[in-house]
């Protein structure tokens, strides 16, 4: 028994997806590919009368967390802090799902398995449209590969073997949920392109690659965006866009090279785990 | 293109499990559960012309590591350190192959998938009679549930969604080959029960209970064992014999409480990872 528990949660950035809907939330999700990173989110879940929600010492309205605490029958005080940029496509909604599912299983007593915790906090992700693999990609850590999409009960996971260094810049916010709530007949064809592509080569470079040209012929790459990967390359290095956000992310010093002022991390190697 | 890389692969002591054989070793193995931890083995796979493996400084023969440098068609030089006992259900010999799979990847580029390496070094610890589950649970690391044996291809993994600190002493050596490669019906009956009443209630308590009542009722327990288990349950605590080893691990301090001496970590939030 105790008052409080601690979740740390890696970042998460997608270089390419597909969009599967289904009646189940648990069962939609996405195929795709991405990187957890050493840098991501801590979620300390406090027993408390009334629900409060906090990200970054600030009162936060996040869907995912509300449906995660309703789902687990509690009110508790989740209190949440990142430097990772928020709404640029590093799946902190999914990470703050996980990490309270996480938590509060413990300081409730839940006695949860990790696949059901998992299970609840991917359902709540996708209801709110915040994420459709953020979360099961976040639970695994490494380079996840999801073969096959929804949570636990239904996907399957493959990995990219390597831990490469990260380099990220963020330019601004993008709204995952306009974008995989439209049309995404274009995203999924290009998407089950990617995957094959990685599939027949797992490593961090053709991931790179996969996912810049699953950018381009999924047309959500910006024009900026376009700018500055392209600045990588001529620099010699690997860049591409994190779905969903204004940002890029490059291997090793893809960034750094191009004259750009990124942050830098590894990728993470454990998944979401209490502290 | 590296000379050398490392990899780190947790220690995993197994609370209770059953054998399940199968003329393909991928498909082979176990159901089960134990516990990953942050004590493990350091394996470094350097370039090399002629194959060489070494473990705490001393030439050693290790089947299921030969095994996965024939599967990967590479001579290597494959240099382990350890603190865990030797032969006394740490699954030294899974880590070992394992740790070579994910370190000769990278040195050798195969670029072969995670869940490719890890059945390559599952099939050769079941092939070597070395392990038939410690494989999979140390690629998961956190304390996982064998749902379903075999490799990644075949296998269901759930987990106790906890990382206490763990304890654990060893009294002597016990030989895997030996038990696995006898009459096992009692055990997987056994092993059947236990994973019943532990997926049931996925607590780091409700492990040590199923655990403890699996040593008795397969008769696996020592009566020197028995001793130690009693010793740290009269002093309040939890503990359970190490399939396959003369050891006992408990929660918390059990042993400590009890007046044992013995080492202690954490459960590993992260499975087997290059470093």
């Amino acid at each position: 028994m105790t008052d409080e528990a601690t979740a740390f949660v890696p970042g998460h950035v997608t270089g390419f997806f597909t969009v599967h809907r289904d009646d189940d939330p648990t069962a939609s999700g996405s195929q795709g590919a991405g990187m957890t990173l050493a840098d991501g989110v801590s979620v300390t879940v406090e027993r408390a009368t009334d629900r409060r929600i906090a990200l970054n010492g600030q009162p936060a309205s996040i869907g995912a967390v509300e449906t995660v605490l309703e789902t687990l029958g509690v009110e508790a005080a989740v209190v949440a802090e990142t430097d990772l940029p928020i709404g640029s496509g590093f799946g902190i909604s999914g990470a703050m799902a996980l990490g309270t599912a996480l938590a509060t299983n413990q300081v409730y007593e839940r006695a949860l398995s990790r696949n059901e915790l998992v299970t609840i906090a991917h359902g709540a992700d996708v209801q709110a449209g915040t994420g459709l693999g953020d979360v099961v990609a976040q639970a695994a850590g490494g380079m996840p590969i999801r073969l096959e999409p929804g949570g636990p009960q239904h996907n399957a996971i493959d990995a990219v073997p390597y831990r490469p260094r990260v380099e990220y810049v963020t330019f601004g916010e993008l709204d995952t949920g306009e974008v995989i709530g439209g049309e995404t007949e274009l995203i999924s064809k290009a998407g089950t392109e990617a995957l094959s592509r990685l599939v027949s080569e797992p490593t961090p470079e053709q991931f790179a690659y996969a996912s810049r040209r699953f950018a381009r012929e999924s047309r959500l790459l910006t024009d900026h965006l376009r700018e500055v990967i392209q600045d990588v390359n001529e620099a010699g290095g690997d860049a591409a866009m994190a779905m969903l956000g204004e940002t890029v992310f490059a291997l090793g010093t893809g960034l750094s090279d191009a004259g750009y002022d990124p942050d830098a991390c590894r990728v993470d190697a454990a998944g979401a785990r209490l502290v």
